[in-house]
């Protein structure tokens, strides 16, 4: 899912998001409520109508966001009180708030209000906050107000100790959800127990939902998650990324800004077909990325969203066809694409 | 001509400059010149190729750009020595070298350098200056080397003096250029001294070439112009506004950052075609601007570019239909865009 916190993927129009193939993106509760509003967005027509985007729409529920605002928090079993930057109004996100702001929204998925634990953490402190995640959840079902609109994914927890994950794998699965995210990852953790915790929380979620590993990652993080079994992500590095001059290519990974790409007239990936590559060449885009120029992140956007979308259609098709060695040889291709290029 | 400084009309690609209905741009030599460099543009198959544009493109000759460093330049026969802020380099821009770096680029159209005159001005002071423009000229022409592939247009000064217009429009006219500009406007005179002297000089100059009004203006000034005989135009205000908020419409200026807009669900401008205003809401590209998002600016900057190009579109056949009552209705309607809409 292509990340577009504020109601648009930074850049890029709706016909340009078909154009890269996305087929769902992902915004952001928090700052959706802050700023313009789910009220105003309700009474324009809702998110959908809002933004252009016909396609489905996931939320996340908010609490990364107020968790990482850490000086203005208060957390509480009620939920989180805090001052929000935008415009230094107080506001409390609960478990009930979160989803009806984001039934408010009108989105086809909504992610479950959870506590975001912080990394490091005890056993004892994880299983305290995989309790009230829990809690929080159940508050969540009871709050729905619209189940046939708007999906409710829950998250799996419980840090990084494999005895909470499998048992709070095992209670969501009891809940029978619409689909489930992994989070609690990517906060900090060497990349090895991203993975095995990745792959271990896959694995104790039921095949036949949607598994989600949220925030990761790298192009080889997403093929080696795909292997372990994970249906979705969600990542801001390929749009974050191409607004600071970075691109994903099947070569490696380019810099742009590098001066030994202002007079190379190659497409920034010579093996691929989206529009940027198609119409310019690394001298222009490094000219836009050095001169600051919007269309530089527009175009890098883009090509690594096509990137990384193309990647994953590959994966689609060769797991529809039960090709593993494909599998393997694509996860080697992300690999390149994961590392700086030679050039 | 939309303006496109940096090789790139802010926010927009190619295929948006065709949506809206550009059929030339322009650019900047002293820009292009200090970076990327027109010979690293010249290695990568020259402007057009480089920015992915194939309509014509016409350069601005770059004087007006060094001779607004004054702290920076020497003003002497030769040309203007000046230190480019972009990398602190000392350069001296003469005749001989915007001609050389315009043919570089291989544009359609290059401007010749002249002296820009301060505001105000005596008319000794513009006399002697109009004397050393005419010298340039001279040079620039002799200067040129391809003359079959880039146009010299020369332009029209003698400030706020109709006898110096007038002298110099003759003495352009003998020269047999392949099109005139109106330069030295619009540089902090009134409006309507602004406008009589844009209607002297475009009177005095041969009906047959290009007129050319640079840095001119709002809708109705445009309007104004053309009923004066000019048939070409620059501005930096349809893109410029955009980027800040500012939309052009048929029932006057909007200034989307306004609150008022914040749930208004109807199109910017409920009479233009263009793709912003098929798609999206004054409520949406209100929470775009707000939240400073790209988008916001891209979308206002097509809008706006889409209202003037039609607008000058439209005077184009109501001058080929010779239909002077539809050019004076149109001239209204500019006049309407170009106040605060009253919402």
């Amino acid at each position: 899912m292509p990340v577009g916190t504020r109601a648009t993927v930074r850049g890029l129009d709706p016909a340009d998001l078909i154009e890269v193939g996305a087929n769902i993106v992902l915004s952001n509760t928090y700052h959706l409520w802050v700023r313009p509003g789910a009220d105003v967005i309700a009474e324009l027509g809702g998110l959908h109508a809002f933004m252009g985007w016909s396609g489905p729409i996931l939320t996340d529920s908010g609490g990364y966001q107020v968790f990482s605002l850490r000086e203005h928090t208060k957390v509480t079993e009620e939920g989180v009180r805090f001052r929000s930057p935008e415009d230094g109004a107080y506001r409390t996100l609960t478990p009930e708030v979160a989803v009806r702001v984001q039934e408010t929204l009108g989105v086809d998925v909504a992610m479950a209000f959870d506590e975001c634990l912080e990394h490091p953490a005890t056993h004892e402190r994880a299983a305290e906050s995989l309790e009230r995640t829990k809690r929080w959840l159940i508050r969540c079902i009871e709050a729905r107000e619209h189940p046939e609109r708007t999906a409710l994914f829950g998250i799996l927890q419980g840090g990084l100790y494999e005895d909470l994950r499998a048992e709070h794998a095992a209670w969501l699965t009891e809940l029978d959800l619409d689909g489930y995210a992994i989070g609690g990852l990517s906060v900090g953790e060497e990349r090895e127990q991203l993975l095995r915790f990745a792959a271990f929380s896959a694995a104790r979620l039921p095949e036949d939902r949607v598994r989600y590993l949220m925030g990761v990652g790298h192009p080889v993080d997403l093929a080696d998650a795909i292997m372990a079994g994970v249906d979705l992500f969600d990542c801001v590095l390929p749009t974050r990324a191409g607004r600071h001059g970075l691109a994903y290519t099947s070569e490696g990974r380019r810099n742009l800004k590098n001066g030994r790409y202002r007079t190379d007239g190659h497409p920034i990936d010579p093996a691929c077909p989206c529009g940027t590559c198609r119409r310019f060449s690394r001298g222009y885009v490094s000219h836009l990325v050095r001169a600051d120029e919007i269309l530089g992140k527009r175009l890098l956007t883009h090509h690594n969203l096509a990137y990384y979308l193309r990647l994953l259609a590959r994966f689609r098709e060769a797991i529809l066809a039960g090709d593993a060695d494909r599998c393997t040889s694509l996860r080697e291709e992300a690999a390149i694409a994961s590392r700086a290029a030679v050039d």
